[in-house]
């Protein structure tokens, strides 16, 4: 099957696929808010309906203990590999909801470009898979080999909470030969970028109550310990003055890369000026002795989210506060287990608590990092189909987020996750005002449609999963 | 004038005298929340209404730069002694409302305790005088003695911030031999307790700029010092493990204390246990070396008040926030200056503000700690109303917290402020549920009334004023 004739639908059909996109986008399927539970679901059942509109077979709503996973497959490429695309439909909180331009869920176009909650962090990413495999099923009825979709509802929970428990439940249905996952960033506008390497995940809610009640502070200020003063002891004490995390055997997995990897980081990935500019930044921060790819990519880094204590609200209020809660996250370099950071993590917390306040941890979720061979046929297809989306050789980057699916789909399914992303570095994921460049929409629907039409090719039995697994679809029930 | 038709007038009245208070306290007004600026004038003009009503003359509502002063006077006691009497009418704000049994501002009572937001901080003290006043005037047509009063309306701003500028400006008019004011505690029940020592009070909010907005910690984390972090690194550095503020100098002008007057204070005070049970908290925090009265009385405390920096809705949101806010209070011990405990702050965070965050100090507002003389007539005064209005000599104590009014008269009319507190230390100033023993009111009332009759004996010229004064009414313009 040729992808010249999906190309030019593709070409042809861009301004009403934006208008989907822009559709999409005005769901505010914000899934870590519960008042917007409901909105989640919407966002779901118009993704489902468009999907059966463009043709995809199968598709399903699949509850989860939260928000459902929207499934579609396409199975009729018999002999042919099987991709898995995984993208999610869910988005970050719009908040700080007035430093926006323009409202977040009322997606708008300036200079070609995309803003709105969710532009390019997932669903612009996502829908461009969704347009390519349109762009073959409306052009030949038929795509170059099998597809099934996992796009998930979940993803900004922060660890993907159920998705990989999905996973392990449909393992014989959703067995594939990699995992398209566009979730992720290029190195820069004209460099496209396949990922190799995620930072793993863990989040945490540190919660430290004093006092019953809020005291007035002149009436007890000097005899109470303040909750709000013991957390901000506790945060200062997990870094050292060079920015190394001061927990007890954090480092033990942390590996130090050979001078051959250094190298190709350093030849590869962005530069520590590049890094500081997408970042808007003019000083940099951190661990001495690593470039700053490799300290977002290589190393852990242990992040204050947000805190929360006393008295918020304009003025004053003369009190020591009840209680005060950090969220905090801490990101995994390659080799670092979630469960043994939260044991670790733990274990700091009740050696470092005073007597005068108690200290409750909740774990809220997490992601073990990610690691692919930079080899694999699966991303050797990909560096192709990107040399033909977007005109330029992709190179290969560690990526310092984390999209949980990548590692639940390598742990369950033994597949390769083929990190694709189509994003730039400055595209304020989860800030306000994000945005997606409406070229790289644009290029990244026709790197998919190059990738189908090149992987169909690939030779099977090359993939690196422990278990046995065919080229023929299963025709499993999800 | 005898003191006992105005006190069978009050007893006689105690019912309508509740109903009229729990209708004062309807009014949520709250004077540092903008939205609440209308209550707070509806309440003025409540107030001065019911001044006239009761037969106080040059009824006034003062504006100031935000919410205005309520003054009253009576002053056709020829030849007999001045008092002025101070109250506030504004209140702190409610939150945490959920944490109200009953809502703030829906007065109700329970077992002889009237609970909601400024039951006894303070319309509910003030209104003692107010009720003392009318018991008077309504079965004698006239006061003992001269009376002025001032109720402002934005004590709970913190430092009371127009209240300076005013006194300073009407310093004749003002004139008086004391300054009676019910805006403190009792040791405990029926143990009634004479302020003579306040600390003072400042207020910073404490602003630190890092990114220009929020970052994905995935993205980031490790190269992007964290506003927030920055923030809690500052706080911790501001006590040592001891619990002794850490700015250089901060301790010059906090005086030791001789043998003696520590022994007046433990003989008096509230013990370690007292204060402790008061604060409903098992263990004690802070200075060794001093008993718990002492550390919230003649020693200085730094409390962070509040803090708001980063993601604080529900679940999680990985993020390096651009920017944090604390708001922090520090209770001055007597000889501490806020002029100078301003510029000590300031040098201090400048000296620990890290490169990669920008600071910004902002100074909310100051108060100087207060010392009267426990041996001045007007507190003489006091203590025998006292000894009559609740049957017990009153201790004289000394009060970590702080009314600003206290320094201001002291300052700028050369009088004592009589600090005669109807108030229990666990009546929840500040906090929900917020309470007034209905008990202590109606003792309010009659030791009022018994003052004004006592000290209505008061030689002229024993004040400690510097200035000249009379004991003449001078009837100058408000």
């Amino acid at each position: 099957m040729k992808a010249s004739r999906a190309l030019a639908f593709a070409r042809q059909h861009r301004s009403r696929f934006v208008a989907e996109l822009k559709q999409f986008m005005r769901f505010p399927s914000v899934s870590n808010q519960p008042q917007h539970a409901r909105d989640v679901r919407d966002c779901a059942k118009w993704l489902a309906k468009h999907l059966r509109q463009i043709g995809m077979e199968q598709v399903r709503i699949i509850p989860t203990k939260r928000h459902p996973i929207v499934y579609a497959s396409w199975q009729h490429a018999s002999g042919r590999p099987t991709i898995l695309i995984y993208g999610h439909y869910d988005v970050q909180p719009p908040e700080p909801s007035d430093e926006w331009r323009t409202p977040p869920f009322e997606p708008s176009i300036r200079q070609n470009i995309l803003y709105g909650r969710g532009a390019s962090d997932d669903k612009g990413q996502l829908f461009a898979h969704v347009k390519s495999i349109e762009s073959y099923l409306k052009t030949q009825r038929a795509l170059p080999l099998n597809v099934k979709c996992i796009f998930e509802g979940e993803e900004e929970l922060g660890g993907s909470p159920n998705l990989e428990s999905f996973v392990r439940r449909n393992r014989p249905a959703l067995h594939a030969d990699a995992a398209v996952i566009s979730d992720t960033r290029m190195l820069g506008t004209g460099h496209p970028a396949l990922g190799y390497s995620q930072r793993g995940n863990i989040r945490f809610e540190l919660e430290l109550r004093g006092p019953e009640q809020d005291l007035h502070s002149g009436n007890f200020g000097g005899v109470v310990h303040n909750p709000l003063q013991a957390l901000c002891e506790m945060i200062a004490g997990m870094h050292d003055s060079e920015g190394r995390i001061m927990i007890r055997g954090f480092y033990d997995r942390v590996r130090e890369w050979s001078d051959e990897e250094r190298g190709y980081m350093a030849s590869t990935g962005p530069k520590d000026a590049d890094i500081l500019r997408d970042a808007r930044v003019s000083k940099d921060w951190g661990e001495t002795g690593y470039t700053l790819y490799e300290r977002i990519t290589v190393r852990p880094a242990l992040t204050v989210n947000g805190i929360s204590g006393g008295y918020q609200g304009s003025g004053v209020k003369t009190i020591i506060p009840a209680r005060a809660i950090a969220k905090i996250s801490i990101r995994l370099a390659p080799d670092q287990n979630p469960a043994t950071i939260d044991r670790l993590f733990r274990e700091h917390i009740a050696q470092v608590s005073p007597p005068t306040v108690r200290v409750e941890i909740r774990t809220l979720s997490g992601s073990r990092p990610v690691m692919v061979n930079r080899n694999h046929p699966a991303l050797h297809a990909a560096s192709l189909a990107f040399e033909k989306g977007f005109g330029a050789k992709p190179v290969f980057l560690r990526s310092g987020g984390s999209v949980p699916a990548a590692s639940v789909f390598q742990k369950h399914l033994g597949i390769p996750p083929v990190l694709m992303g189509f994003a730039l570095p400055d595209d304020r994921a989860h800030a306000p005002n994000e945005k997606f460049h409406l070229s790289n929409f644009f290029r990244g629907i026709e790197t998919s449609i190059w990738y189908m039409a090149i992987a169909a090719k690939m030779s099977p039995g090359k993939s690196e999963a422990p278990q046995g697994r065919s080229t023929q679809q299963k025709q499993g029930q999800i």
